[in-house]
């Protein structure tokens, strides 16, 4: 049972999880550019980072369980911990997606998607290295909201030409769950957002 | 931060939320008849909607936060606004993937869903205005109930119907999709009530 | 209002849950190897079970409502209840499904999903009646994680192979729905074992 002040583990596990999610959408883009033949070798990095995040999910788990005092509400941080996980599963399986039902080239819209989810993550990791001082985390609430927005609408676009296009409903079948799992990274950074916005005006 | 004995500000949010929960059903039922050239100008409706729909629970949100006394659980507040939420992103979600794909004239299992999900949001929409004195809860929630098996039968019949007669695996998907986030209003509606009960057995 | 020491209704209820989740995982592997005719009765028999499921989560919701002590958290309790209900809820779709779409013979893979979810019952269900002395349940979560990950292996494997041999896409599309459903019990599973888990770890 640990008493410490301020308790820095928690801020340290959510600064490793924010750049492990990082990371991911990084792995991400260069697998929706990648040819086929290279898709593998990057499925099996995102899986690698996956299962990191599980071990983070795990670390501020335990870590709730020994704390008798913690920065936030016990609630909020397994909630955080675990919405940012979802960010990674969310890309695990987009990625693995492609690999398994041999997609051939992908959709210029998955390459937009895909791009917009590094903004989000590029918003959203330092942001959880400023979890500690809650400094500038409306501004990031406000930046997440706008990605978001823009996200939903590229899914939108796409979803649109690839019905508009594709006549093959096999085909289409297997490239619309992979534009699904990617608008729904999307909408996980945002709840990541929420959440952080939620610890925000409690504390504030 | 106020301090007043029953604050009110939470009963007339909730009263507003059901307001446009029911409004929005009104414009699906609208829309799920209208021609097809006449979709874009009732999914606009339903866009904004949905927006005063996350307006409201912005509303509760900073309303918990900024309150010192609730009448009701804190979690079952959020949970509340978030439920009502969810029934009008599904409903705009249906309403704008008709216009997205081109859908022609939808079929009658859809309508049936519309109707019901009419009768749904009757209910609910008093039960909000009831909140303060918890009168006739238990009634809303048998109601709703009911109302929410004869969706899900009027769900399966729409889609056995619809894999029964539609030969093109494509325009099928499209016409699924809408089945199924209809459907998935009902059961928000149905969460809703099951959030109320949980509440009105908390205070009995 | 009852104020027993250690409130064995709980432990009562959840023994029971454990019991028909079992016998739901038995249904479905009758329903997955029975003729088309004859799946019709076994769809009957898991509505029954998905039925005295929600019973059941009734009946801990209300010894809530009534207990001045409850032997775990109040909200780990309501959740376990719940969770052990989405499995029937998974199994009970699944198993509409088959007869809604008038599927023919069901793929091998269907099969092996149904042993694993067996598995996962046998686990789970002796689970249920230790949650009063926490004896062993580490190792329950430690199976349960290992069944999980066979179960999402084979899931993956069936959709490859499904989407290799199936080249009519509507009746692709009705057995990947039966797929993802007994999946989506699979997780079930786990998310009843992780509730478990977090109860031990807070109670150690």
């Amino acid at each position: 049972m640990r008493l410490t002040p301020r308790n820095t583990r928690f801020f340290d596990l959510f600064a490793r999880a924010g750049e492990q999610v990082r990371d991911g959408t990084r792995v991400m883009t260069a697998l929706v550019t990648a040819a086929p033949a290279d898709r593998p070798a990057l499925v099996a990095r995102l899986e690698e980072l996956e299962h990191a995040g599980d071990a983070s999910v795990h670390a501020v788990m335990s870590a709730l369980n020994t704390s008798f005092i913690t920065p936030f509400d016990r609630e909020d941080i397994a909630l955080l911990a675990s919405r940012l996980d979802d960010v990674l599963d969310e890309l695990e399986e987009a990625a693995q997606l492609t690999v398994l039902y041999r997609v051939g080239a992908l959709p210029e819209g998955v390459l937009r998607q895909a791009a917009l989810l590094e903004r989000a993550a590029d918003l959203a990791a330092p942001a959880m290295t400023r979890l500690a001082s809650l400094d500038g985390l409306t501004d990031y609430w406000v930046g997440a909201n706008e990605v978001e927005n823009e996200a939903d609408a590229v899914y939108r676009t796409a979803l649109a030409a690839l019905f508009d296009t594709e006549t093959d409903a096999i085909a289409l079948l297997k490239v619309k769950e992979v534009l699904d799992h990617l608008e729904e990274a999307a909408d996980a950074f945002e709840r990541v957002a929420n959440v952080v916005q939620g610890i925000a005006a409690k504390e504030s």
